[in-house]
């Protein structure tokens, strides 16, 4: 019976994976990967099999199940099955699922954390999710709910939403709602990390202006004390806007 | 003029650090390292001269303004410098203090993220920070302020608290006083990812028996959803502690 790790490919570019994602990942017979997995990955695991099985957040487009039953089948059949996954398995990754299974049919498995999208919005946009005195606490929340309802929190003093690219309008409501003024930084990030990353400053009242920059693109919204440029920072940052590619529109 | 890279190395061991961090060190003339750093990502820089500013957590024993002072100096002398960061920068890093001075001296600075320990602590305990249904938010929060005031929320279904490791005690009784009912589960984890990490069971009430346990050492305490073992992984694990190293108290 072989082993099976679950590996965080990082939010983008091949080489935000760690040295022990990709040791693993060069030791994988097959490998099981997500949408959101960069395919210049491949080049870690050349003779593997890959096997593409379509998750892409909670768009569900393989079904939780196959998934499970593939990595136990592939686990009869190879030595190192890895199951890529965008991001980190545990944040919003539906690892309870995937570990469950395994344990249940008595697989071997590990973990391999990765650089989840939130923080590589932050790294990527020079914008510390923590702040001292301002920020002193972040949540990652998604937007969507399994019955595909809209729900916002004012909870932390920086809070991140993940997989709220399509419904900003709602978003910002909701975030009025639940207690933030409307004047309150919003930065929206998509395609974190990756080449043609965009950035885009905000409130929360005109966040819906965010949408047709970012259609179609895994968006991060980042709302409150992180969301914040740093004063000397952005100055630094608006003189070679082209070449980093930050896109500002006015709040 | 040289630039900077802001990197975090992850939780522990060198292998947590991305590949692009490593190629990031690999180049560096001049390494400015902290406490938390694995001496192991030397053999990423042999070349490089590693100084040793000594900050862990928010005990700051060499002093920001120093170090700030150190990254403009060491810019004028070599052609990368690496300012290495236990866990990831944007969290709990105080980088907005280093990119402040860095853009004020029109010193050119990237930011290379990497795992923070919340997320290196659910990876190899296997307890997803996110839960479907139960665990739709995670909050990561400092225990300390500033003023050494102690501090604690209920805001998120997983509520992750960091430099929290001394005040067990204090942090049980304000945990109660923010909500959390006696009976929620808290794992502590102590060194997450490293090979000597210790895992150990408790609930709200009885979270101050682990101060024995993890004493001196850096500690994450999980609460609410994230904290509880997953049932069949729970047994499964059960059977090979010794190897895993994982403690388990009874609550």
């Amino acid at each position: 019976m072989g082993r099976v790790v679950i590996i965080g490919a990082g939010p983008g570019p091949a080489d935000l994976i760690t040295l022990r994602g990709a040791r693993e990942l060069a030791q994988a017979g097959v490998v099981l990967f997500d949408s959101l997995t960069d395919p210049a990955l491949r080049e870690l695991a050349p003779d593997a099999e890959w096997i593409h099985v379509g998750k892409r957040g909670f768009a569900d487009s393989t079904g939780q199940q196959t998934i499970n039953a593939l990595m136990l089948k592939c686990a009869t059949e190879v030595a190192v099955v890895v199951r890529l996954k965008g991001g980190d398995p545990s944040v919003f990754g539906r690892l309870e699922e995937e570990l469950e299974a395994l344990a249940a049919a008595g697989v071997d498995c590990e973990v391999v954390p990765g650089v989840t999208a939130a923080i590589a919005a932050a790294a990527s946009t020079q914008r510390p999710l923590t702040r001292r005195g301002t920020g002193r606490s972040v949540a990652f929340t998604t937007a969507m709910t399994r019955t595909g309802a809209l729900h916002a929190t004012r909870t932390a003093d920086t809070e991140v939403f993940y997989m709220a690219g399509r419904q900003l309008a709602a978003l910002s409501r909701r975030l009025i709602e639940a207690g933030w003024t409307t004047n309150t930084p919003v930065s929206v990030v998509s395609r974190a990390g990756w080449p043609d990353q965009l950035q885009s400053d905000h409130n929360v009242a005109t966040l819906p202006r965010a949408g047709m920059l970012h259609a179609g693109r895994p968006t991060i919204v980042t709302v409150g004390a992180g969301a914040q440029a740093l004063s000397s920072v952005k100055a630094s940052r608006t003189a070679d806007a082209s070449e980093t590619r930050v896109e500002t529109l006015k709040p």
